[in-house]
């Protein structure tokens, strides 16, 4: 089936071809408007010598109306206010369109193209903390699309106030903005969460604590995550995974603590792409209630 | 279909004869063992005039091996180590038999008789706090059928310990289990969760103290269900819904601090029969490629 996966991202856009499970080819560049997107697969679909898609599916971060097909927009996707994504492509491309959460999407990655467990939750661990949930080989999507909130989680009521307007959820606590938020706060200082974990890792010991203290927490979160869903494992991507090598062990000890049974994370070997092979295949797992084309 | 459920329970066994999703006859009685069981489904055949039945499921609350068929017994339930249910009434009867965990078989229940959402979490607060999770109109079983944890998310990690081994446990914070418990040491008397209940609603200041607490963990717990699985709502069960009267206002209130959105908690209408409904539909909701026969 010749498919066309969409990862819009905060900064860069991801798109590319796919047939058989198999990736024809790619290509990135920097999120702009939908022109761009339109453009960027016609060029795509020139190279790999196809007149069509049979199907594109498309992730975002933002907001979004998935049965409708709209991402409503967010701060870090100015030219993605309620911009009707599906209608539009369909329109152009003439085929069915899909749109899902990037953190879905790279569950959906990670069912097809990754680990390929059955039952298993994928978080994303970078500028937020975001998942998506995989049991018995599905999806799971919730009343409208927007399960798997993992970030938004409360672990300390009394703890850091998160965006979305609560306080204590593991975001504010363990994300890499949750991480430069406690440096500026411990230690006076404007630092990114890279920053912070490579101070730590050559024996700084204020900014130790803060990258215990994160993912401890994120290891609590996890293991909330295996009491609930008793998957085969948990699969961590996302910018903050580039220090997987340092921060894995912790975050396992901490799932240890907090969960019976043997839990296990990984990080996931798809790297960045891992949200755009789950555009690619979100056509399989959209639920076919919600499908109006 | 005809069908029978069997729900064993700590201090009671109810079983029941379903054809057309419809009760025909139940019996409830004090929990024994095996010989009892076969006994009980024997005279309830005979009442409705079946000469078999064309599948039997049973929901236990011990530790079990659900794709063996094997109960493996705890404290609660000294008839019922290691025993090997399914292969036993499926020797008897002649019909596949199915075995899960009660709350599981309580969700299944919630689904097919009682508030029906295609996407909810039963929770029973009872001695302990369990739970079953349905999405898109499925059963979460998890990867071996131990999925639903609920009690076992860590709430606060500086908490009372929990029968599990950990500490701060949902289950140890606010079951009945866990109330009691804060009786002992706050109070310094042996109540019962449904005396402090019962001081608190006349007004008692400590008593509504203990009672505040556990109903603020329960609607933290909740509220973490509902930002990860996007219910459409939660449905509580259990003996201390007896008491829902007064425990749901405050158990809603700290569901919605904790959880964004429009979170909503209702109380069965099933009652002590929810587990019983849930066990006679749970051969349709056994997972295929679990089944040996």
């Amino acid at each position: 089936m010749k498919l066309i996966g969409v990862d819009i991202g905060g900064t860069r856009t991801r798109i590319g071809a796919f047939d058989a499970g198999r990736f024809l080819a790619r290509r990135a560049f920097p999120t702009q408007g939908m022109g761009e997107v339109v453009a960027e697969i016609r060029a795509l679909l020139s190279r790999v010598g196809w007149e069509a898609p049979q199907a594109i599916g498309v992730g975002a971060p933002a907001p979004m109306d998935m049965r409708a097909g709209v991402i409503l927009g967010c701060p870090n996707l100015p030219h993605w206010r309620r911009v009707e994504v599906v209608k539009a492509l369909r329109e152009e491309f003439g085929c069915p369109v899909y749109l899902a959460n990037d953190a879905t999407c790279a569950a959906i990655g990670e069912l097809e193209f990754g680990h390929r467990a059955q039952n298993f939750v994928y978080v994303t661990w970078s500028t937020g903390i975001g998942g998506g949930i995989v049991t018995g080989g599905r999806v799971v999507w919730g009343a409208t699309g927007q399960a798997g909130e993992v970030g938004h989680m409360v672990l300390r009521p009394d703890g850091p106030s998160c965006r979305c307007g609560k306080q204590g959820c593991l975001e504010a606590i363990a994300s890499g903005t949750g991480i430069a938020r406690a440096a500026r706060e411990l230690l006076g200082e404007e630092l990114s969460a890279e920053d912070v974990i490579a101070r730590a890792r050559v024996g700084d010991r204020r900014a130790g604590e803060i990258v215990e203290a994160a993912c401890r927490a994120l290891g609590r979160g996890l293991a909330i995550l295996w009491e609930l869903l008793e998957p085969e494992l948990l699969v961590v991507g996302g910018g903050l995974t580039g220090s997987w090598d340092y921060l894995g062990p912790k975050v396992q000890s901490s799932l240890r603590e907090f969960a019976r049974g043997d839990p296990r994370v990984v990080s996931t070997e798809l790297g960045d792409d891992v949200g755009l092979y789950g555009a690619a295949a979100l056509p399989h797992h959209f639920p076919n209630e919600w499908t109006s084309l």
